[in-house]
């Protein structure tokens, strides 16, 4: 099987990639003294998470319990839940926890929802280690690394039998709002200091706090030092994406996930070439425009992903259409050369904005190494909200 | 079931207006003397279109392999699949018409493809009817209704056996580029009449053209004639969403289709409400926010749908969180109001911006009718790119 002979759009993975991001990221961790426990949410597949994570308990991080459904029925014993966890999803959690065996960890940064946690885990007779998520700057999830809240969290964790309280979590989610070695450093030693601040104050107030969890790929990428860390929790390096590459985070060489979609119609008025990837296929993301050239909704390059095709760009998105740009056209000459490049029936990969983004609605990976076009393998993948729990029969 | 017993996010239907929203549609479409194929893209769901569509033949729109699969899966037989067709996928279509024995209905616009459909169609021994595409506007597929291409399409379609050119169609798609009646009203009958011109032209040229198919939902709605069209096919109408409110098209007491999450954090530095629904559980689409005051990525609702909570957007997604902010506060006072009335594990309704987008990637509605919690269906659907028809077992 070739490329060539997949249905479009098609999402495929080149495996040579793959395995140098995980293989990179598995030294850096190694280098730094930390555990990796990569985060699922990105690439969604098994096969994946045994190149990304390694033995003896195999950590990973995912995100929500559909991640924590599929990834117990292939293997994965040792995961962080790392989105805050809502109460009702501890029956299925507790389910999934007796089932497996599973070490699962969960994250708060609410007494109100300690207390909940805490009752229904007693109720469910389930235990689960609690992670005290930290904000240090995100100003999304989580308490202060300074503030009265930390010690109030711990002492709540510390009051039910049904939770024990195992460290800190944060993530430097403003690493992805900047851009440059320098400045993702700066952001990721306030990573590195708040969780470490955090875990000390727990610990100077006779607190357990064995885990320091941090990371984004931006921060663990650049940071100089993860001194007092004890894990990192990456994700899209797994993949890489134009995103990372205009953050200065990765190179496009890097980026391992792409669409492969079919020239469907050329359109001389609007100097588009159609293609049959749009707003599913690809997502609707941008997340690279802020700190790069206008990449539209992805690059385009050759089918065997050999070379990017220089000036063009998937210019508009509707739900299944994609609209290729190419160069300004000088002396009006330029329509005729780009439907020539990319004739009716011709096949392109579309590099994405966010690969965590693209990938998700997809059932399988199909793979590849380097620019061979040959099909080596198909992994398949959880998708994103189209399996709830209720529906998912692990084989 | 209740509301309060789903797992979050979810997706949830209210029947009530669907049934409203579909049924207005057929009634415009009878005043016009036009039938009404409905655009499934949209809703993805053969329940859905039970209400959307109607006897003798239950014509529908259809945008993937997927939905060809899933419609005919659950009894539909007569489909146009309104995308520019990739010869690759003729193999499948052909199976899927064979099992089913379907009229499905194919767009082309170059003659490169009518030659490769044709002779594949050949091939396989399976016959096609071939609609010419208009491009009215959009710049996105199809010939001018005026150029010469027109005539030379409908010359390579009557050369093949395989095919039979059975009309024109197009889409209006920079209807959502334009707010208000007035102004959708006169692209209205920009497509109106582009798609008249066409067929006009083919049959004094000798060529039949019975169908002339027009439609988006805001020209649909606000066209003041359709004289000379013979369908039309709408197709967001029957969810609705902040859109096509922004657009003038509804109101926010007609969007049918939503998203419960739970609250799981407050966060008092950034003012901000976290819920268990982000970026894959409501899309990035911002679509409507060219036209409203920012709506986000979605407004929020009680959890029974009864009252949008005024001044309150998810302000910000990230990939399984979504950040409500709140009014601006005065004198400091607003935080602790907005997480007042949104406590932790409190549940709300989120409106979408884009209902194609938001709905896609599920693999299911729950039912309810108006303000009642109940759960009274679940009605399953094809999502978005999920399953290839490799995949596919139709049950």
């Amino acid at each position: 099987m070739q490329l060539t002979d997949l249905p479009t759009p098609s999402l495929v993975l080149d495996l040579d990639r793959v395995e140098r991001n995980c293989a990179a990221m598995l030294e850096r961790a190694r280098q730094h003294g930390v555990t990796l426990r990569p985060h699922l949410k990105t690439a969604k597949s098994a096969d994946l998470a045994r190149l990304a994570s390694s033995g003896p308990t195999w950590p990973i991080t995912v995100s929500t319990l559909t991640e924590v459904a599929y990834f117990a029925a292939h293997g994965f014993r040792d995961m962080t839940y790392a989105v805050g966890i809502a109460v009702h999803k501890l029956d299925t959690l507790a389910a999934l926890h007796r089932k497996h065996g599973l070490v699962l960890r969960l994250l708060a940064d609410q007494v109100a929802t300690i207390d909940a946690v805490g009752r229904r885990a007693a109720e469910l007779e389930a235990r689960f280690e609690l992670l005290i998520e930290i904000d240090c700057g995100g100003g999304r999830g989580g308490v202060t690394a300074d503030g009265r809240e930390l010690l109030e969290l711990a002492r709540a964790i510390s009051a039910w039998p049904s939770l024990s309280l195992v460290g800190v979590l944060t993530h430097a989610g403003q690493s992805y709002a900047t851009a440059g070695a320098g400045s993702i450093a700066a952001i990721a030693e306030t990573e590195r200091s708040s969780a470490l601040r955090a875990a000390t104050r727990l610990r100077e107030a006779g607190f357990e706090s064995p885990v320091v969890s941090i990371g984004s790929t931006p921060t663990v990428v650049w940071a100089a030092t993860l001194a007092g860390v004890t894990e990192i929790r990456p994700g899209v390096y797994t993949l890489f994406d134009l995103d990372q590459v205009a953050l200065g985070v990765c190179t496009v060489e890097d980026i391992a996930a792409s669409v492969i979609a079919t020239v469907i119609g050329h359109n001389p008025r609007s100097r588009r070439v159609l293609i049959d990837a749009g707003a599913l296929a690809l997502s609707k993301d941008q997340s690279a425009n802020a700190f790069a050239e206008d990449l539209g909704y992805g690059l385009v390059a050759t089918v065997d992903g050999a070379r990017v095709m220089a000036g063009l760009r998937v210019a508009e998105v509707h739900q299944e259409h994609g609209l290729i740009a190419g160069p300004e056209p000088v002396d009006g000459a330029g329509t005729d050369d780009l439907f020539a490049r990319l004739p009716i029936g011709a096949r392109v990969r579309i590099l994405p904005q966010h690969a965590c983004m693209t990938t998700a609605p997809y059932g399988h990976y199909d793979l590849v190494r380097g620019e061979s076009s040959e099909i080596i393998a198909r992994w398949h993948k959880a998708s994103g909200h189209t399996v709830t729990t209720s529906d998912w029969s692990p084989t």
